[in-house]
């Protein structure tokens, strides 16, 4: 049955280790949400199916079911009232630990099979899914189907090809024969046994439910291990559906399904009793520095891969393409409000100015058209608001009273309330833009997640480049940027990142976003600063999370 | 230049990665010490170089000299008084840091051809080397040669392959070409940058000072990451001839020597500092458990790859060659005084015996028909002092006086002293066996490092089988054997090891023992169980040692 699947699927694995090893640009699912791709009707089909899980039970049929919770507070306003079972923790971890053995003898292609058909019909879920990301993460309509769907689905995907290739190097016998001169040779038969570690915990965040979640759940699961999935509380449904999913497929292929469950609670103490727990051997996690650090602290037995927050930035020196430049600025502040973890907070200007192609811009300049090209890009409120969502917190909320009032810096464009067409209950937000100078180091040296960037007066593009090294190095960062028609600046700042290890955007003026990344081709965080140990997707991230048995014996 | 060297040792590395590919059986470097191969007059040679170094100074030319220290004391009784220059530690730091952005800029494959060289150098130096570890171990001079020699630079070389595997398989660049319907496609350039991840330290331990040494060592150098080696304070000069090599060819290639550097110290705290310090990333551990858990407690900075404590074991249910058997065994238990972290500790037989092809023998059949093999084995002192070696440390030498004493059990055969005939002032000890029931955990479960092993007598094999894999799971153990007629209790055994995660050696009776592993073939370790937490080698072994940093612009 399951190798079957691989065979179904081996087209699908084999394009993708070929985007791997070239890193051109491929996508195993479509991003467009068209009737032709996903099906005449898949887009209501799609939302009633998510609206029918609302005011009621979503039954997963794990073990130690203790009671039902609903945690979930729409940023949109709209009411869910999803009723998930709370399961203890320990009946989950047994219940995973059991179900390996089975998992473990389907071998590398038979699980990579597996996990190939769950990909494949989660992204026959997409809108189900994209609508519930949507309403649970505040993202707008066409980030929650790409995001949320085909690229959650790619980024999954592209960590089960790298598990692939690290599981298939490893022959599954071999035949030793060393030669003894005139004697006969030594002669023995070795085989080889994958097999995981043990059980992983996936802990998700508020924003990316899917997209930051897949990468860890696919690459544990690949391996051979039993995966808990914990959700951030105010977005669970995404994350339930997409483990629903998994375990029909698994039932279906006659293995056990609580390989893989759903973790939800209120209780901090659950999370970390699993995190800890000594069947735990890896915790994939998302969200902020204080459990982040907590977990890297305390889980001496399990590999930490941890994405935490960061200080994003771009340095401007020069460019040829003023205009392109802040629209691309713009659209990149704007997208999600900025609730995106490669959102730039901080944009170095020089005190002096820039060059452009439209003629020197003063410091003063640069912040008053950014805003200006902020302001023209949120013009259409439907515009506005598609592209913007709604704010997924409260603290973010805050965040964002707190830039408006000035008392982080002269505020250069405040973040207005817009009123969302369709859900009058939803919280939009526009960016703010804070002019300060890099003395200020108390307002934008630490993460401000949300719609909240700085415009940072810098002496000159040196002491930019210095100060995006110490950032970078301190902080951490997932992405930066820089603008120069200067070759020599673009070097400095490439040595830079080299130093602090971070990806580096050049020059974007096009439809390519800072803070976008796009599966097989661009690495999302470099795994070498504080903001992630880890990176969606390498060998690293695979690696080590499975060991090789190994057994011999004469011929 | 330095692509040359990756284009003359093309083929040691192709042929290093068909073999990692095959497991099957492979070695770059002939482990016999043949004057054909290594030259007519090598072993004089070498014998004559290692010399020349006693009662000197090892200069290195490595800065922040502080003080000269001596603190060998060979178990040979060699009066060596080497005197190897102590080298602040800080000043060795950042002279690494200092050289690795000339060995970044190198590339993989440069890094890799660099590397290779090396590897070629020290091959030619085996005689020189072989002469400083049996001295400074108290290994057998033919162990010396070959652990010491060929086989440590085939795990040296296993580690550069695999590193080379992870960093070629990222492309230099890319073009990533996205479609956009009837719209011109949207087309990037990208690149990617293999970067060190910074300084690595590579403690080594006092037995194999250049075995278990040259995996970490080749793994981070060849990964772009300055290495700082901290030899055992007993076994420094293999490790000072290895770093004056390495440093000859960097300083050849117009490289910062100081990219590879020898930290000798007497001070814990030099080696905790240097462990915990900021730019050190990663760090290779052989040794005790109360450093190496020390060093994974409060390394966070680091990904520490640790080979630890474990009490290594055999089940014997049942076997149709006897005498073969007791005769591997009794090689195993011999080897170098069971001063290998691979050694068997614990015999596991049931307490109403065993199904031989010489009829049933008895639990006390056993223990007396292997003391009597050791006897045998050990009849001639030349072969014996040959196989034995000396008694690396004196805690090793207390541990044989406290088994002697019956105090851990009935001595079924005590350690005797021999003289060696070279080295009067060798101290040359043959194996202790001990009896004791398996209730009598105090005494074998815990490691004896040394020629210490305990025949235990266990109920039946399913109990032998439960026992093997709670002392795998809660001690660890590199090596596990099992010997059957019966292939259900080979399955079940197997399925335990995979359980706990342990290389298993099934009905070893030839040439072959359970201690030895070989590069390219068996994973040394499985990484997966408390006695190690890498293998030498695998993926995870190189993958984390460094970091991608891509750039990208518009095309």
């Amino acid at each position: 049955m399951s190798t079957a699947l691989f065979e179904r699927h081996k087209a699908l694995l084999d394009n993708a280790m070929s985007a791997l090893a070239s890193r051109g640009y491929w996508s195993a699912f479509n991003e467009m949400p068209s009737p032709k791709v996903y099906g005449e009707t898949a887009q209501p089909d799609g939302r009633q199916l998510c609206e029918s899980y609302f005011g009621r039970d979503f039954d997963l049929a794990q073990p130690g079911v203790q009671r039902w919770l609903s945690p979930e507070v729409s940023p949109y306003g709209v009411a869910l009232n999803v009723r998930y079972p709370v399961c203890d923790a320990e009946t989950l971890t047994r219940a995973g630990q059991a179900a390996m053995a089975a998992w473990q003898a389907l071998g590398p292609a038979g699980r990579t099979g597996v996990c190939l058909e769950m990909l494949v019909r989660l992204n026959r879920q997409s809108f189900e899914i994209a609508h519930a990301v949507m309403l649970t993460t505040g993202q707008g309509w066409m980030m929650a189907f790409q995001a949320g769907g085909p690229h959650a689905q790619d980024r999954g995907l592209e960590a089960v090809a790298y598990a692939w290739r690290e599981q298939s190097f490893v022959p599954a016998e071999a035949v030793w024969e060393k030669p003894q001169g005139k004697n006969p040779p030594l002669v023995m038969k070795k085989q080889f046994e994958v097999v995981g570690r043990g059980v992983a915990l996936v802990i998700g965040c508020a924003t990316f439910p899917t997209w930051n979640t897949y990468p860890g759940l696919f690459a544990a699961l690949a391996t051979g291990n039993a995966v808990i999935v914990k959700p951030h509380p105010n977005a669970v449904l995404p994350a339930a559906m997409t483990v629903k999913t998994i375990r029909a497929v698994l039932a279906e292929q006659g293995l056990d399904p609580n390989l893989v469950s759903l973790c939800v609670t209120d209780q901090p103490e659950v999370t970390q009793g699993l995190a800890t727990h000594p069947a735990v051997k890896s915790v994939d996690f998302t969200g902020g520095n204080a459990f982040g650090q907590w977990l890297i602290n305390n889980c001496r037995q399990a590999q930490v891969y941890a994405e935490l927050a960061g200080v994003n930035h771009i340095v401007i020196d020069s460019t040829d393409a003023y205009k392109a430049m802040l629209g691309n600025l713009a659209f990149t502040l704007s997208l999600y409000s900025g609730q995106m973890c490669t959102t730039t907070q901080a944009i170095l200007v020089p005190a002096g100015g820039i060059a452009t192609d439209e003629g020197h811009k003063t410091y003063a300049d640069v912040c008053a058209d950014l805003a200006a090209a902020i302001d023209r890009f949120l013009s259409k409120p439907e515009v506005a608001c598609a592209v913007l969502g709604a704010i997924q917190s409260d603290a973010t909320a805050d965040r964002i009273t707190l830039a408006n009032s000035g008392q982080l810096g002269r505020v250069v464009r405040p973040s207005q309330a817009l009123t969302h067409p369709d859900h009058p209950g939803a919280r939009v937000q526009t960016p703010v833009l804070v002019a300060c100078d890099m003395a200020d180091e108390a307002a934008y040296m630490e993460e401000r997640f949300g719609p909240i960037s700085f415009v940072v007066s810098v002496p000159d593009t040196a002491t930019a480049i210095r100060l995006s090294e110490r950032m970078v190095s301190t902080l951490g960062a997932l992405t930066v940027g820089v603008y120069s028609t200067d070759e020599a600046v673009v070097d400095a700042m490439t040595a830079a990142t080299w130093r602090s290890k971070v990806a580096l955007s050049i020059n974007l003026t096009g439809q390519v976003f800072v803070n976008q990344s796009a599966a097989y081709s661009d690495f999302h965080g470099t795994g070498g600063n504080p903001a992630a140990n880890a990176s969606y997707a390498d060998s690293a991230f695979v690696a080590n999370r499975f060991r090789v048995v190994q057994r011999r014996r004469h011929v």
